[in-house]
């Protein structure tokens, strides 16, 4: 079956028992949020034990500490009331497998997807590839423990965060499933 | 129990019961993904009828097309392999309530959380306000399905998403838990 009919079909399988969650207010009831990687592997709603209206999630690639990620944090505590924050990164993170200058050259080759053999990525595509790429900053990262700090850091840094925001810095090893702070992280 | 405790003993649980997800790989098994709101009423995991290991999920505030969420699609795609990408918005928006100026008058008042009354958001801080809040495109919006229109064709159009990605449009329903495909949307 192809991926749109397995979501719908299983859409309606969820929304076919939805129950009285249909009454849930915007405000998150448990008052915090979660900012983590997009990977496939982790599912913040189960590694942390979140229930529809319990906390907000914010994902991008890494789990960094973007400005797009700042600007849903600062809505989030202005409007809508979230005190704690987790800044969430993992083992095994993409971000950690290639630099701003590798995807550069990637995507200036083509915009396909690479191939990934024993000597690295390689491009097999055969469409036009874009420069733009060069001006992209990537956030890829080199050490784990010290990108969760970094992100720690620039957000508590960031003039639009109130100081009544509490973050914490974890790392979610995705061989285990295991939550671990990340020691002087949390600010 | 404070959340921080409650986290880190689900978490726990959680761990406990992990099976063999710790060998899963890092390209998403079902080669798509999802862009959607941080929202603490979503569970794209469970709307969406996810496992461990199948899936990409984006999320930010307003589940928008921001250069970050592109930046996560982007190298989703080309390194990572995958084809399909869900945008979904949803009915109930925060980001439906406000404006850029709202927003940025409320915070150079104050940074704490308003109350929300019969006649608005209203400014209960003590605390100092910026005004960097004003410089901020806080991507707010005023039609749903238009939004969703909007944001897939910024990925479409953008100079390094492929014409391989396929995009689909749609609006989750908050009250109900469905999802329903925006006309038009999809491209």
């Amino acid at each position: 079956m192809p991926v749109l009919e397995e979501v719908i079909a299983a859409n309606e399988e969820y929304a076919a028992d939805f129950g009285d969650r249909g009454a849930l207010a915007i405000p998150p009831g448990r008052a915090f949020g979660i900012l983590t990687c997009m990977d496939a592997r982790l599912d913040p709603g189960k590694f942390a034990g979140l229930s529809e209206g319990d906390a907000h999630v914010v994902r991008n690639a890494g789990g960094r500490a973007s400005d797009d990620a700042i600007r849903s944090i600062v809505i989030s505590h202005k409007l809508l009331g979230t005190v704690d924050w987790f800044v969430i990164h993992h083992t095994g993170c993409g971000m950690e497998l290639f630099t701003n200058e590798v995807m550069g050259d990637l995507l200036a080759q083509s915009l396909e997807t690479v191939e990934i053999g024993p000597e690295g990525f390689k491009d097999v595509g055969e469409g036009p590839g874009s420069p733009a790429g060069r001006d992209v900053d990537w956030l890829t990262f080199g050490d784990l423990e010290q990108s969760v700090r970094d992100d720690v850091q620039t957000i508590r840094n960031h003039p639009l965060v109130s100081s009544r925001i509490r973050l914490h810095g974890y790392v979610y090893d995705v061989t285990n499933g295991k939550l671990t702070e990340v020691s002087g992280a949390s600010a």
